[in-house]
Protein backbone atom coordinates (compact mmCIF):
# COMPACT_ATOMS: atom_id res chain seq x y z
CA UNK A 1 0.00 0.00 0.00
CA UNK A 2 2.78 2.56 0.83
CA UNK A 3 4.58 4.53 -1.94
CA UNK A 4 7.52 6.20 -1.09
CA UNK A 5 7.63 9.80 -1.07
CA UNK A 6 8.40 11.31 -4.20
CA UNK A 7 9.24 7.88 -5.95
CA UNK A 8 7.48 6.23 -8.76
CA UNK A 9 3.78 4.32 -7.63
CA UNK A 10 3.99 0.80 -8.29
CA UNK A 11 0.08 0.99 -7.66
CA UNK A 12 -2.02 1.32 -11.09
CA UNK A 13 -3.60 5.22 -10.17
CA UNK A 14 -6.98 5.37 -10.40
CA UNK A 15 -9.42 8.26 -10.20
CA UNK A 16 -12.53 8.55 -6.91
CA UNK A 17 -14.70 6.80 -8.94
CA UNK A 18 -12.60 3.20 -9.54
CA UNK A 19 -11.33 3.81 -5.72
CA UNK A 20 -15.12 4.03 -4.56
CA UNK A 21 -16.22 0.90 -6.70
CA UNK A 22 -18.85 3.37 -8.50
CA UNK A 23 -20.76 1.13 -11.40
CA UNK A 24 -22.83 3.13 -14.04
CA UNK A 25 -26.22 1.47 -15.19
CA UNK A 26 -28.29 1.83 -18.44
CA UNK A 27 -30.11 4.27 -16.87
CA UNK A 28 -27.31 7.72 -16.51
CA UNK A 29 -29.41 8.71 -13.34
CA UNK A 30 -29.17 5.39 -11.59
CA UNK A 31 -25.70 4.18 -10.34
CA UNK A 32 -24.95 1.72 -7.70
CA UNK A 33 -22.03 1.47 -5.24
CA UNK A 34 -21.27 -2.20 -4.06
CA UNK A 35 -20.66 -2.13 -0.01
CA UNK A 36 -16.86 -3.72 -0.02
CA UNK A 37 -14.83 -3.91 3.16
CA UNK A 38 -12.40 -0.82 1.57
CA UNK A 39 -14.77 1.56 1.74
CA UNK A 40 -16.20 0.91 5.15
CA UNK A 41 -15.25 2.16 8.71
CA UNK A 42 -13.59 -0.17 10.99
CA UNK A 43 -16.80 -0.92 12.57
CA UNK A 44 -17.11 -2.77 8.88
CA UNK A 45 -20.22 -0.16 8.14
CA UNK A 46 -20.12 2.27 5.01
CA UNK A 47 -18.27 4.89 5.36
CA UNK A 48 -20.24 8.13 5.09
CA UNK A 49 -17.63 9.99 3.15
CA UNK A 50 -17.86 7.32 0.86
CA UNK A 51 -21.20 7.74 0.05
CA UNK A 52 -21.00 11.22 0.05
CA UNK A 53 -18.17 10.65 -2.47
CA UNK A 54 -19.68 8.48 -4.43
CA UNK A 55 -22.89 10.86 -5.21
CA UNK A 56 -20.64 13.80 -6.11
CA UNK A 57 -19.18 11.74 -8.60
CA UNK A 58 -21.73 10.07 -10.45
CA UNK A 59 -23.69 14.06 -9.68
CA UNK A 60 -20.73 15.57 -11.72
CA UNK A 61 -20.48 13.09 -14.55
CA UNK A 62 -24.00 13.59 -15.08
CA UNK A 63 -24.04 17.22 -14.93
CA UNK A 64 -20.61 18.07 -16.38
CA UNK A 65 -20.37 20.54 -14.03
CA UNK A 66 -18.30 21.08 -10.86
CA UNK A 67 -19.94 20.48 -7.09
CA UNK A 68 -20.09 23.62 -5.49
CA UNK A 69 -21.28 22.34 -2.28
CA UNK A 70 -23.25 18.94 -1.01
CA UNK A 71 -24.45 17.74 1.77
CA UNK A 72 -24.72 14.13 2.86
CA UNK A 73 -27.22 13.09 5.54
CA UNK A 74 -27.02 9.50 6.89
CA UNK A 75 -30.12 7.67 8.00
CA UNK A 76 -29.30 4.10 8.11
CA UNK A 77 -25.95 1.72 8.33
CA UNK A 78 -25.16 -0.45 5.32
CA UNK A 79 -22.45 -2.90 5.44
CA UNK A 80 -20.96 -5.84 3.07
CA UNK A 81 -22.58 -7.22 0.51
CA UNK A 82 -25.16 -4.84 0.18
CA UNK A 83 -25.20 -2.67 -2.69
CA UNK A 84 -26.53 1.10 -2.57
CA UNK A 85 -28.57 2.59 -5.38
CA UNK A 86 -27.72 5.76 -5.94
CA UNK A 87 -30.90 7.68 -8.12
CA UNK A 88 -30.06 11.08 -9.25
CA UNK A 89 -32.79 13.83 -9.80
CA UNK A 90 -32.21 17.25 -10.91
CA UNK A 91 -34.40 19.82 -8.76
CA UNK A 92 -33.79 22.98 -11.27
CA UNK A 93 -31.13 23.48 -13.96
CA UNK A 94 -29.90 27.05 -14.57
CA UNK A 95 -27.55 28.46 -17.09
CA UNK A 96 -24.56 28.48 -14.43
CA UNK A 97 -25.48 26.33 -11.58
CA UNK A 98 -27.67 23.00 -10.89
CA UNK A 99 -29.51 22.23 -8.01
CA UNK A 100 -29.46 17.99 -7.48
CA UNK A 101 -30.12 15.39 -4.78
CA UNK A 102 -29.26 11.69 -5.13
CA UNK A 103 -30.64 8.71 -2.93
CA UNK A 104 -28.99 5.86 -1.80
CA UNK A 105 -30.91 3.09 -1.04
CA UNK A 106 -29.88 -0.71 0.10
CA UNK A 107 -33.44 -2.41 -1.08
CA UNK A 108 -36.23 0.11 -0.04
CA UNK A 109 -34.38 1.12 2.81
CA UNK A 110 -32.91 4.67 2.58
CA UNK A 111 -28.91 5.02 3.82
CA UNK A 112 -28.34 8.46 2.75
CA UNK A 113 -29.65 11.59 1.02
CA UNK A 114 -27.23 14.12 -0.49
CA UNK A 115 -28.24 17.64 -1.93
CA UNK A 116 -26.33 19.80 -4.09
CA UNK A 117 -25.09 22.58 -6.20
CA UNK A 118 -23.41 22.19 -8.86
CA UNK A 119 -21.48 25.16 -11.53
CA UNK A 120 -19.12 27.57 -11.99
CA UNK A 121 -19.39 30.57 -13.12
CA UNK A 122 -16.87 33.28 -14.95
CA UNK A 123 -16.60 36.41 -12.33
CA UNK A 124 -13.50 38.47 -11.37
CA UNK A 125 -14.12 38.61 -7.38
CA UNK A 126 -12.02 35.62 -6.25
CA UNK A 127 -10.06 35.60 -2.86
CA UNK A 128 -9.44 33.86 0.28
CA UNK A 129 -9.52 34.99 3.35
CA UNK A 130 -7.46 32.28 5.78
CA UNK A 131 -4.33 30.58 5.95
CA UNK A 132 -3.00 27.21 6.64
CA UNK A 133 -1.66 26.51 10.17
CA UNK A 134 1.97 26.63 10.01
CA UNK A 135 2.95 22.53 10.98
CA UNK A 136 5.86 19.67 9.72
CA UNK A 137 5.69 18.98 6.38
CA UNK A 138 4.29 15.25 5.82
CA UNK A 139 7.56 13.74 6.25
CA UNK A 140 8.59 15.25 9.53
CA UNK A 141 5.20 13.95 11.27
CA UNK A 142 4.41 10.43 12.63
CA UNK A 143 2.13 8.03 11.29
CA UNK A 144 -1.74 7.69 13.01
CA UNK A 145 -1.74 5.31 15.86
CA UNK A 146 -4.78 3.45 15.41
CA UNK A 147 -6.98 2.05 18.27
CA UNK A 148 -7.03 -1.15 16.25
CA UNK A 149 -6.19 -3.28 13.52
CA UNK A 150 -7.68 -1.22 10.26
CA UNK A 151 -7.42 -4.77 8.98
CA UNK A 152 -8.79 -3.88 5.21
CA UNK A 153 -10.92 -0.98 5.85
CA UNK A 154 -10.82 2.07 4.55
CA UNK A 155 -8.09 3.34 7.03
CA UNK A 156 -5.96 0.76 5.30
CA UNK A 157 -6.24 2.79 2.38
CA UNK A 158 -4.98 6.12 4.12
CA UNK A 159 -1.70 7.34 4.00
CA UNK A 160 -1.93 9.49 7.51
CA UNK A 161 0.52 11.60 9.25
CA UNK A 162 -0.05 13.54 12.54
CA UNK A 163 0.39 17.29 12.02
CA UNK A 164 -1.59 18.86 15.38
CA UNK A 165 -1.62 15.88 17.67
CA UNK A 166 -2.60 17.42 20.78
CA UNK A 167 -5.66 15.31 23.29
CA UNK A 168 -7.94 17.99 24.60
CA UNK A 169 -7.54 21.34 22.50
CA UNK A 170 -10.41 20.70 20.14
CA UNK A 171 -7.10 21.12 17.39
CA UNK A 172 -6.47 18.25 15.05
CA UNK A 173 -4.28 18.08 12.11
CA UNK A 174 -3.07 15.31 10.02
CA UNK A 175 -1.68 15.20 6.40
CA UNK A 176 -3.30 12.44 4.26
CA UNK A 177 -3.19 10.79 0.81
CA UNK A 178 -5.14 8.02 -1.25
CA UNK A 179 -1.84 6.23 -2.46
CA UNK A 180 -4.07 4.52 -5.20
CA UNK A 181 -4.89 8.07 -6.33
CA UNK A 182 -2.83 10.47 -8.19
CA UNK A 183 -5.00 13.31 -8.81
CA UNK A 184 -7.46 15.57 -5.36
CA UNK A 185 -11.41 15.61 -6.68
CA UNK A 186 -14.09 16.68 -4.97
CA UNK A 187 -15.10 13.23 -4.75
CA UNK A 188 -12.16 12.57 -2.80
CA UNK A 189 -11.93 15.29 -0.74
CA UNK A 190 -15.84 14.02 0.47
CA UNK A 191 -14.21 11.26 2.00
CA UNK A 192 -11.46 13.30 3.80
CA UNK A 193 -13.91 15.62 4.90
CA UNK A 194 -15.86 12.57 7.10
CA UNK A 195 -13.13 13.25 10.09
CA UNK A 196 -14.70 15.49 12.38
CA UNK A 197 -15.97 12.24 14.30
CA UNK A 198 -11.73 11.90 14.79
CA UNK A 199 -11.44 15.12 16.01
CA UNK A 200 -14.19 14.53 18.63
CA UNK A 201 -11.94 11.95 20.37
CA UNK A 202 -9.28 14.05 20.55
CA UNK A 203 -11.10 16.55 21.95
CA UNK A 204 -13.17 15.19 24.40
CA UNK A 205 -10.76 13.27 26.86
CA UNK A 206 -12.49 10.12 27.91
CA UNK A 207 -12.51 7.19 25.42
CA UNK A 208 -15.52 7.58 22.58
CA UNK A 209 -17.15 6.68 19.62
CA UNK A 210 -18.88 8.92 16.87
CA UNK A 211 -21.47 8.32 14.48
CA UNK A 212 -21.70 11.43 11.94
CA UNK A 213 -24.83 12.58 11.31
CA UNK A 214 -24.15 14.25 8.01
CA UNK A 215 -21.40 15.80 6.41
CA UNK A 216 -21.79 18.98 3.84
CA UNK A 217 -18.70 20.28 1.69
CA UNK A 218 -18.13 23.06 -0.02
CA UNK A 219 -15.45 23.10 -2.72
CA UNK A 220 -12.93 26.15 -3.36
CA UNK A 221 -9.94 25.42 -5.13
CA UNK A 222 -8.80 22.37 -5.98
CA UNK A 223 -5.28 22.28 -7.42
CA UNK A 224 -2.57 19.87 -7.63
CA UNK A 225 -1.25 18.54 -4.56
CA UNK A 226 0.38 14.98 -3.25
CA UNK A 227 -0.45 15.71 0.38
CA UNK A 228 -3.90 16.91 1.89
CA UNK A 229 -3.69 18.88 5.27
CA UNK A 230 -6.94 18.07 7.55
CA UNK A 231 -7.22 20.22 10.00
CA UNK A 232 -9.91 19.83 12.29
CA UNK A 233 -11.68 22.10 14.51
CA UNK A 234 -13.92 21.05 17.11
CA UNK A 235 -16.56 23.82 18.34
CA UNK A 236 -18.32 22.10 21.13
CA UNK A 237 -20.00 18.80 22.20
CA UNK A 238 -24.03 19.09 23.97
CA UNK A 239 -26.87 17.23 24.63
CA UNK A 240 -24.86 13.98 22.92
CA UNK A 241 -23.52 15.58 19.92
CA UNK A 242 -20.78 17.04 18.67
CA UNK A 243 -19.88 19.53 15.95
CA UNK A 244 -17.03 20.44 14.07
CA UNK A 245 -15.33 21.64 11.00
CA UNK A 246 -12.63 20.17 9.06
CA UNK A 247 -10.44 23.00 6.78
CA UNK A 248 -8.40 20.43 4.01
CA UNK A 249 -5.32 22.90 2.87
CA UNK A 250 -2.97 21.84 -0.29
CA UNK A 251 0.71 21.60 0.35
CA UNK A 252 0.51 25.08 -1.40
CA UNK A 253 -1.26 27.05 0.89
CA UNK A 254 -4.42 26.61 -0.99
CA UNK A 255 -7.56 26.28 0.65
CA UNK A 256 -8.99 23.20 -1.54
CA UNK A 257 -12.47 22.89 0.65
CA UNK A 258 -14.37 23.03 3.96
CA UNK A 259 -16.28 20.12 5.86
CA UNK A 260 -18.35 20.46 8.31
CA UNK A 261 -20.28 17.39 10.78
CA UNK A 262 -22.21 17.13 13.62
CA UNK A 263 -21.79 13.16 15.52
CA UNK A 264 -23.77 11.38 17.87
CA UNK A 265 -21.28 10.80 20.65
CA UNK A 266 -21.40 7.12 22.76
CA UNK A 267 -18.90 5.71 25.90
CA UNK A 268 -16.51 3.40 23.74
CA UNK A 269 -17.54 -0.10 24.13
CA UNK A 270 -14.09 -1.63 21.56
CA UNK A 271 -14.19 -2.76 18.02
CA UNK B 1 -40.10 48.67 16.57
CA UNK B 2 -37.19 50.01 18.35
CA UNK B 3 -36.91 48.76 22.62
CA UNK B 4 -34.45 50.49 24.61
CA UNK B 5 -31.63 48.47 25.97
CA UNK B 6 -33.22 47.24 29.43
CA UNK B 7 -36.27 49.25 29.35
CA UNK B 8 -39.67 47.40 28.88
CA UNK B 9 -40.87 46.36 25.68
CA UNK B 10 -44.08 47.90 24.46
CA UNK B 11 -44.05 45.29 21.91
CA UNK B 12 -46.24 42.29 22.70
CA UNK B 13 -43.76 39.03 22.63
CA UNK B 14 -43.81 36.42 20.41
CA UNK B 15 -42.13 33.47 19.47
CA UNK B 16 -40.43 32.14 16.42
CA UNK B 17 -43.91 30.61 15.01
CA UNK B 18 -45.49 34.05 15.25
CA UNK B 19 -42.73 36.00 14.40
CA UNK B 20 -42.75 34.01 11.14
CA UNK B 21 -46.61 33.76 10.78
CA UNK B 22 -46.17 29.76 10.40
CA UNK B 23 -49.60 27.99 10.21
CA UNK B 24 -50.51 24.65 11.43
CA UNK B 25 -53.25 22.41 9.28
CA UNK B 26 -55.90 19.62 10.25
CA UNK B 27 -52.74 17.69 9.32
CA UNK B 28 -49.80 17.79 11.67
CA UNK B 29 -46.79 16.93 9.26
CA UNK B 30 -48.92 20.12 6.82
CA UNK B 31 -48.09 23.40 8.06
CA UNK B 32 -47.62 26.49 5.66
CA UNK B 33 -45.81 30.19 5.37
CA UNK B 34 -47.55 32.98 3.92
CA UNK B 35 -44.97 34.89 2.42
CA UNK B 36 -44.99 38.96 3.98
CA UNK B 37 -42.77 41.67 3.27
CA UNK B 38 -41.42 40.47 6.70
CA UNK B 39 -39.80 37.56 5.82
CA UNK B 40 -38.22 39.14 2.74
CA UNK B 41 -34.98 40.30 2.27
CA UNK B 42 -34.13 44.37 0.61
CA UNK B 43 -34.80 42.29 -2.70
CA UNK B 44 -38.53 41.06 -2.30
CA UNK B 45 -38.36 37.23 -2.21
CA UNK B 46 -38.72 35.47 0.76
CA UNK B 47 -35.20 35.30 2.73
CA UNK B 48 -33.56 32.13 3.00
CA UNK B 49 -33.13 31.56 7.00
CA UNK B 50 -36.81 32.17 7.56
CA UNK B 51 -37.89 29.39 5.49
CA UNK B 52 -35.61 27.04 7.32
CA UNK B 53 -36.56 28.72 10.63
CA UNK B 54 -40.05 27.72 9.67
CA UNK B 55 -38.86 24.04 8.88
CA UNK B 56 -37.11 23.62 11.80
CA UNK B 57 -39.96 25.05 14.29
CA UNK B 58 -42.44 22.91 12.95
CA UNK B 59 -40.14 19.82 12.75
CA UNK B 60 -39.19 20.59 16.74
CA UNK B 61 -42.93 20.87 17.15
CA UNK B 62 -43.90 17.93 15.23
CA UNK B 63 -41.26 15.42 16.97
CA UNK B 64 -41.14 16.84 20.65
CA UNK B 65 -37.42 16.83 19.93
CA UNK B 66 -34.82 19.25 19.59
CA UNK B 67 -33.16 19.98 16.25
CA UNK B 68 -28.91 19.15 16.16
CA UNK B 69 -28.43 20.23 12.75
CA UNK B 70 -30.81 20.78 9.69
CA UNK B 71 -29.74 21.70 6.26
CA UNK B 72 -31.78 24.10 3.84
CA UNK B 73 -31.14 24.16 0.10
CA UNK B 74 -32.77 27.15 -1.70
CA UNK B 75 -33.90 25.62 -5.26
CA UNK B 76 -36.21 28.24 -6.14
CA UNK B 77 -37.14 32.49 -5.08
CA UNK B 78 -40.55 32.90 -3.88
CA UNK B 79 -42.27 36.79 -3.32
CA UNK B 80 -45.33 37.93 -2.02
CA UNK B 81 -47.92 37.23 -1.68
CA UNK B 82 -47.56 33.52 -2.42
CA UNK B 83 -48.13 31.07 0.64
CA UNK B 84 -45.32 28.08 1.13
CA UNK B 85 -46.97 24.63 1.95
CA UNK B 86 -44.28 22.69 4.56
CA UNK B 87 -44.50 19.04 3.88
CA UNK B 88 -42.67 17.21 6.80
CA UNK B 89 -41.25 13.42 5.99
CA UNK B 90 -39.62 11.52 8.65
CA UNK B 91 -37.57 8.98 7.57
CA UNK B 92 -36.15 7.38 10.46
CA UNK B 93 -37.28 7.59 14.23
CA UNK B 94 -34.89 5.80 16.87
CA UNK B 95 -34.85 5.83 20.71
CA UNK B 96 -33.30 9.24 20.73
CA UNK B 97 -32.77 10.84 17.25
CA UNK B 98 -35.14 11.21 14.48
CA UNK B 99 -34.01 11.92 10.88
CA UNK B 100 -36.67 13.99 9.01
CA UNK B 101 -37.19 16.53 5.70
CA UNK B 102 -39.18 19.38 4.74
CA UNK B 103 -40.05 20.16 1.40
CA UNK B 104 -41.50 24.02 0.72
CA UNK B 105 -43.25 24.41 -2.35
CA UNK B 106 -45.93 27.19 -3.40
CA UNK B 107 -48.04 25.45 -6.36
CA UNK B 108 -45.86 22.71 -7.18
CA UNK B 109 -42.52 24.49 -7.53
CA UNK B 110 -40.01 23.73 -5.32
CA UNK B 111 -38.85 26.69 -3.14
CA UNK B 112 -36.71 24.54 -0.70
CA UNK B 113 -35.72 21.40 1.14
CA UNK B 114 -34.73 21.00 4.55
CA UNK B 115 -33.00 18.03 5.84
CA UNK B 116 -32.72 17.79 9.61
CA UNK B 117 -31.59 15.47 12.58
CA UNK B 118 -33.39 16.17 15.60
CA UNK B 119 -32.73 14.96 19.36
CA UNK B 120 -31.11 14.92 22.87
CA UNK B 121 -29.11 12.21 24.31
CA UNK B 122 -27.86 12.10 28.41
CA UNK B 123 -24.16 11.84 27.93
CA UNK B 124 -21.77 12.81 30.68
CA UNK B 125 -19.29 14.19 28.10
CA UNK B 126 -19.71 17.83 27.41
CA UNK B 127 -17.92 21.31 26.27
CA UNK B 128 -17.01 24.40 24.33
CA UNK B 129 -13.16 24.52 22.62
CA UNK B 130 -13.62 27.89 20.85
CA UNK B 131 -14.56 31.21 22.71
CA UNK B 132 -15.94 34.51 21.92
CA UNK B 133 -14.17 37.54 19.73
CA UNK B 134 -13.33 40.51 22.24
CA UNK B 135 -15.57 42.86 20.81
CA UNK B 136 -17.73 45.66 22.43
CA UNK B 137 -20.67 45.75 24.14
CA UNK B 138 -24.07 46.30 21.74
CA UNK B 139 -24.31 49.56 23.42
CA UNK B 140 -21.07 50.62 21.84
CA UNK B 141 -21.63 49.53 18.80
CA UNK B 142 -22.97 51.35 15.67
CA UNK B 143 -26.02 50.40 14.40
CA UNK B 144 -25.50 48.97 11.18
CA UNK B 145 -26.05 51.60 8.09
CA UNK B 146 -27.95 49.74 5.01
CA UNK B 147 -26.93 50.30 1.55
CA UNK B 148 -30.78 50.96 0.70
CA UNK B 149 -34.22 51.20 2.53
CA UNK B 150 -35.07 48.65 4.54
CA UNK B 151 -38.78 49.39 4.01
CA UNK B 152 -40.84 46.43 5.79
CA UNK B 153 -38.70 43.83 5.01
CA UNK B 154 -36.73 41.45 7.54
CA UNK B 155 -33.93 44.35 8.04
CA UNK B 156 -36.90 46.73 9.24
CA UNK B 157 -37.43 43.46 12.48
CA UNK B 158 -33.63 43.22 13.06
CA UNK B 159 -31.78 45.62 15.82
CA UNK B 160 -27.92 45.37 14.31
CA UNK B 161 -24.56 47.04 16.08
CA UNK B 162 -21.69 46.58 13.91
CA UNK B 163 -19.21 44.78 16.52
CA UNK B 164 -16.30 43.96 13.85
CA UNK B 165 -16.55 46.53 10.70
CA UNK B 166 -13.33 46.07 8.45
CA UNK B 167 -13.94 45.37 4.87
CA UNK B 168 -12.01 43.17 3.02
CA UNK B 169 -10.37 41.01 6.20
CA UNK B 170 -12.74 38.30 5.86
CA UNK B 171 -14.10 39.31 9.48
CA UNK B 172 -17.13 40.84 10.07
CA UNK B 173 -19.14 40.35 13.25
CA UNK B 174 -22.57 42.09 14.72
CA UNK B 175 -24.99 42.25 17.37
CA UNK B 176 -28.50 41.01 16.53
CA UNK B 177 -31.53 40.93 18.39
CA UNK B 178 -35.44 40.46 17.19
CA UNK B 179 -36.91 42.88 19.61
CA UNK B 180 -40.38 41.17 19.46
CA UNK B 181 -39.04 38.04 20.18
CA UNK B 182 -37.82 37.31 23.77
CA UNK B 183 -36.37 34.16 23.53
CA UNK B 184 -33.55 32.50 21.32
CA UNK B 185 -34.72 29.04 19.70
CA UNK B 186 -33.15 27.02 16.58
CA UNK B 187 -35.69 29.05 14.73
CA UNK B 188 -35.00 32.33 15.10
CA UNK B 189 -30.86 31.63 15.21
CA UNK B 190 -31.39 30.11 11.69
CA UNK B 191 -32.61 33.37 10.72
CA UNK B 192 -29.52 34.84 12.40
CA UNK B 193 -27.36 32.25 9.94
CA UNK B 194 -28.60 33.27 6.98
CA UNK B 195 -26.11 35.87 6.80
CA UNK B 196 -22.97 35.17 5.12
CA UNK B 197 -24.00 36.11 2.31
CA UNK B 198 -23.34 40.32 4.34
CA UNK B 199 -19.88 39.06 5.16
CA UNK B 200 -18.86 38.18 1.48
CA UNK B 201 -19.99 41.92 0.47
CA UNK B 202 -17.77 43.44 3.05
CA UNK B 203 -15.04 40.75 2.44
CA UNK B 204 -14.98 41.15 -1.18
CA UNK B 205 -14.07 45.42 -1.84
CA UNK B 206 -16.21 45.32 -4.96
CA UNK B 207 -19.81 46.18 -5.07
CA UNK B 208 -21.51 42.72 -5.12
CA UNK B 209 -25.13 41.12 -4.79
CA UNK B 210 -25.31 37.27 -3.26
CA UNK B 211 -27.47 34.77 -2.65
CA UNK B 212 -27.35 31.60 -0.67
CA UNK B 213 -27.24 28.83 -2.02
CA UNK B 214 -28.17 26.87 0.91
CA UNK B 215 -27.78 27.43 4.76
CA UNK B 216 -26.49 24.24 7.28
CA UNK B 217 -27.04 24.91 10.99
CA UNK B 218 -25.78 22.73 14.29
CA UNK B 219 -27.31 23.51 17.38
CA UNK B 220 -25.44 23.30 20.19
CA UNK B 221 -26.61 25.15 23.81
CA UNK B 222 -29.66 27.61 23.92
CA UNK B 223 -29.34 29.97 26.78
CA UNK B 224 -31.48 32.86 27.30
CA UNK B 225 -29.62 36.21 25.97
CA UNK B 226 -31.03 39.64 24.88
CA UNK B 227 -28.36 39.90 22.12
CA UNK B 228 -26.95 37.29 19.73
CA UNK B 229 -23.32 38.07 18.85
CA UNK B 230 -22.98 36.76 14.64
CA UNK B 231 -19.71 36.25 14.20
CA UNK B 232 -18.97 35.71 10.44
CA UNK B 233 -15.45 34.02 8.94
CA UNK B 234 -15.47 34.49 5.02
CA UNK B 235 -12.75 31.41 3.94
CA UNK B 236 -12.82 32.04 -0.04
CA UNK B 237 -14.19 33.15 -3.20
CA UNK B 238 -13.73 31.22 -6.25
CA UNK B 239 -15.64 30.28 -9.59
CA UNK B 240 -18.17 32.60 -8.88
CA UNK B 241 -19.51 31.53 -5.42
CA UNK B 242 -18.71 32.33 -1.95
CA UNK B 243 -18.09 30.62 1.22
CA UNK B 244 -18.38 30.86 5.03
CA UNK B 245 -19.30 30.40 8.60
CA UNK B 246 -21.01 32.32 10.76
CA UNK B 247 -20.81 31.61 14.78
CA UNK B 248 -23.37 32.49 17.20
CA UNK B 249 -22.81 33.60 20.29
CA UNK B 250 -24.24 34.22 23.79
CA UNK B 251 -23.91 37.75 25.78
CA UNK B 252 -22.07 35.14 28.32
CA UNK B 253 -20.02 33.27 25.81
CA UNK B 254 -21.77 30.15 24.98
CA UNK B 255 -21.72 28.88 21.43
CA UNK B 256 -25.48 28.81 20.74
CA UNK B 257 -25.14 27.31 17.11
CA UNK B 258 -23.23 27.61 14.08
CA UNK B 259 -23.89 28.02 10.52
CA UNK B 260 -22.26 27.44 6.93
CA UNK B 261 -23.19 28.83 3.96
CA UNK B 262 -22.02 29.12 0.11
CA UNK B 263 -23.65 31.64 -2.11
CA UNK B 264 -23.73 32.95 -5.46
CA UNK B 265 -22.02 36.58 -6.52
CA UNK B 266 -23.12 38.64 -8.74
CA UNK B 267 -21.78 42.10 -9.69
CA UNK B 268 -23.93 44.99 -7.53
CA UNK B 269 -26.91 45.86 -9.83
CA UNK B 270 -28.31 48.01 -7.51
CA UNK B 271 -31.75 47.21 -5.82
Amino acid sequence: MEVKNGGPSTLRAVDAKEWLGLQPTHNPMRWYLPVTEGICSGLGTLFGGCGLGAAIDALERVTERPVVWACAQYINYTKPPSVVDLDIRIDASGRTTTQARVTGQVGDTTIFIVNASLGSRDIAEEGQWITAPEVPSPADCPPRQLRFDPGNSIASRLDMRMAIDEPGTGRTAFWVRMPEILEASAASLAVLGDFVPMGLGMAVTSEINSNSLDNTIRVMNIVSTKWVLADVRIEAVARGFGHGHIYLWAEDGTLMATASQSAMIRPWKGP
